[in-house]
């Protein structure tokens, strides 16, 4: 029965040619390994341009560069497509201290998450309520809680193996941490690093504050995971330790910026689209190496190794370069609702937004029937040690175009390092490594080339 | 026919209780990631000891601690096994430059390779010769290398997917090039380091004279791959380019040093025994963090996560930190001669060796019934991510324990980036991560528990 089944699914989508698939991923793996462009283009954008946050110079700089590398590889077609995105700035770096007793201070790491507002302009200072999580400001009340800040500690979670996991489990915290902190009457919070590594780095990210009126919202930051360690110290020897914050970012009008895509325009199905893709805008800390300036150039170099491996796509193949992922995913809402508006039939898309770190294996948001296919071609890529084929999570900016027929997935690399990085001023080019970035971009490109040339196999053919 | 051959196993091993052996597994895990030791071992044996080349004051003080640490931990036995090993001594640090004319001349950084003699007191100056590897030499032939300082220059091959196989590809250059070379003349060797990174960092490494004879013998040093590629691309636009060598480092008498053994007393087959370890020693470039100092304290670790975990072994399971794999393999040797003339019965041994990445699997040499037998639990490694059970090379200092009914093991972590850091001054502990360093103690304590509980299958039960 299931024989029949894959046969049905053979006759639908073409005969599998093993060899064939095999040679050509072995060209796909050995250009990228050999003649990649991918750690040329993230050494320019990480430390040339850096930093990418939506609205600022560094990211409109990534917009420029970008196209006209993506013109420069002989694509059928490469164009800016406008999309308005928030423009938050972090201002003069920000400052903040713990006092025991009046004139015994120390100084700690913070940094503001963004999209909070600033503190007064002298800064802001008030005792500190610990607390595991949104659910115990409900146990403590307003009466333990207003005028104080809200320090949320409940670390990731370390026995996870997957830091993923980890992080969903705790992000909570920075982005709803202020709205509802202020429901009862907090001053601030202060939010532990989503981190699993004890260090002095504070990681940003972005927070909302919901329905929370203008006039009640509180400043957010985050404090690195060693000054949260010592800070909690602080407190239960101390519990009338104060805390002084100062920031001053501010939140601008949106401004016009653009997501950034270059096409292959399919030879025998050009209306059935395929992306591949990541986010250009990053966090202001770093260079935004790991996130995401390594998902954009391996989907860049997904096209060039197709190209220069003489590949001929049956299908259009674009890549997308989002802008915003971080802090609105106006760029993903934007290609998807233009898709939509001109009736585009987009049949997959690729996203890679977990780091430039060794490819292990994709995730897939598809029917059984395409993940049944998949699991196929596990076999092609044992020879690369990518074992991983699994349900689960595409990405963030392409999440939008998701429809019953299509294929979603995303590339999961080793998670391990992820979140020592993430967000923080670490997140900087040295720390990827050239090898792992070439092979997650030859990953990405084979698994494109295979769903181009066998096709998807739509729900409507799956249920007739 | 598999089944009942697999039924038949189960007979003579025990059933195999997966609930039990999940849970198991998740205890190593977890206590790994939470409580685990290794990475504080590891800090101590790379920044407060450091670099511990066999016969050096570092490698005795390496000794001294792990002694001191394993006796801590309550196992049943901890002692010091002696060991002659050969003392190799860098001496002051080398110094090389290339000149393309008189008082033309640029620095490169260049280290000596283990072994090798010293040039004379006032250097070495001499024409180069580049080849592609030893095979060049007999076709280029005495005349063209006579009086001259050959310069093995065949590159890491980037192609292939595991590095250790592409290192392989490469090493004779600097194991065997000084006295190959010295057959045609050569007054010097300079060896391309073998790593797939582009940088300014030499790695060193052993090399051997065979039985060229005392005098005959040439100083060999590795080159950075930035500098080969430098001093290549010079030599082809000006063949007469001359390269200056000077390195005072010095082989004397052997001296006594020690492995280091841990044991737990098997509780129900004393009798047989299983190892775990790693080798004690490394270059004196860097600390050692990845080379070896990683797995000896995943090794150290595995004893004490199976007691933290309350797990009472039915075999006894020792670790051994072995002395001198980097430049003789005494450790390895002695070990296994003491175990034959104690006729110790040595029924598995686990190497790690290979750099504290993230694990993705074992290699195992040993017979097909027993590799049978881990693919049956390749089940229980899925949530940690461990996917790679392949028949391959175990570890040098197991290798000389090697039987036909034994089971010989391999920790396989990630490759990426390990010869970035290999015989270097950057193989340092920042660029250990410690829950990767965790997760490779938790598999190897896993593995360790199986082969425990459920035993090895013997050659001759399979035979009969």
């Amino acid at each position: 029965m299931k024989k029949l089944f894959f046969l049905m699914i053979l006759c639908l989508a073409g005969t599998v040619n093993s060899q064939e698939d095999a040679e050509q991923m072995d060209k796909i793996y050995k250009t990228a390994l050999t003649e990649g462009k991918a750690y040329d283009w993230l050494n320019h954008l990480s430390n040339q341009i850096g930093g990418r946050l939506s609205g600022s110079v560094q990211a409109q700089q990534a917009v420029d560069y970008t196209k006209a590398e993506l013109e420069s590889l002989g694509l059928d077609k490469v164009w800016l497509q406008p999309v308005m995105v928030p423009k938050w700035v972090r201002g003069t770096p920000e400052f903040a201290y713990f006092e025991t007793a009046p004139g015994q201070s120390t100084n700690v790491s913070v940094c503001a998450l963004g999209g909070s507002v600033a503190t007064p302009v002298g800064g802001l200072k008030a005792e500190l309520v610990e607390v595991n999580g949104i659910e115990d400001l409900k146990s403590l009340g307003r009466e333990k809680i207003e005028g104080k800040i809200v320090f949320y500690n409940r670390p990731m979670d370390p026995t996870v193996i997957s830091t993923f996991e980890s992080y969903s489990g705790c992000v909570d915290q920075r982005y709803s941490g202020a709205a509802e902190a202020a429901k009862f009457g907090a001053v601030g919070v202060l939010v532990r690093s989503m981190s699993l590594k004890l260090d002095d780095h504070p990681h940003t990210g972005s927070m909302s504050y919901g329905d929370t009126p203008v006039a009640d919202r509180i400043p957010a930051a985050a404090i690195s995971t060693n000054g949260a360690e010592l800070l909690s110290t602080t407190i239960k020897l101390n519990p009338k330790t104060r805390f002084y914050l100062r920031q001053n970012c501010k939140q601008f009008d949106d401004v016009e910026s653009y997501n950034v895509i270059g096409e292959i325009t399919g030879s025998q199905f050009p209306n059935e689209i395929m992306i591949v893709g990541g986010h250009l805008d990053s966090w202001d800390l770093g260079d935004g190496s790991h996130d995401d300036g390594a998902g954009c150039v391996q989907s860049m170099d997904v096209l060039r190794l197709l190209k220069k491996t003489g590949y001929k796509p049956k299908r259009t193949i674009r890549v997308v370069l989002f802008m915003n992922e971080e802090n609105g995913l106006r760029g993903g809402n934007k290609y998807a609702e233009v898709a939509k508006n001109k009736k585009e039939n987009h049949v997959f898309a690729l996203e890679s937004d977990a780091g430039g770190f060794t490819p292990r294996g994709f995730s897939f948001d598809c029917s059984e029937a395409n993940l049944e296919r998949v699991q196929e071609w596990k076999k092609l890529f044992e020879p690369y040690l990518i074992h991983m084929f699994v349900k689960g999570y595409s990405g963030a900016d392409i999440g939008p175009l998701k429809n019953q027929d299509m294929v979603l997935a995303g590339l999961r690399p080793d998670s391990q390092r992820y979140f020592d990085h993430h967000h923080a001023e670490t997140d900087t080019f040295e720390h990827v490594n050239k090898r792992e970035l070439e092979l997650g971009a030859a990953s990405m490109a084979s698994l494109i080339y295979l769903f181009d040339k066998y096709g998807i196999i739509p729900n409507n053919k799956i249920k007739g």
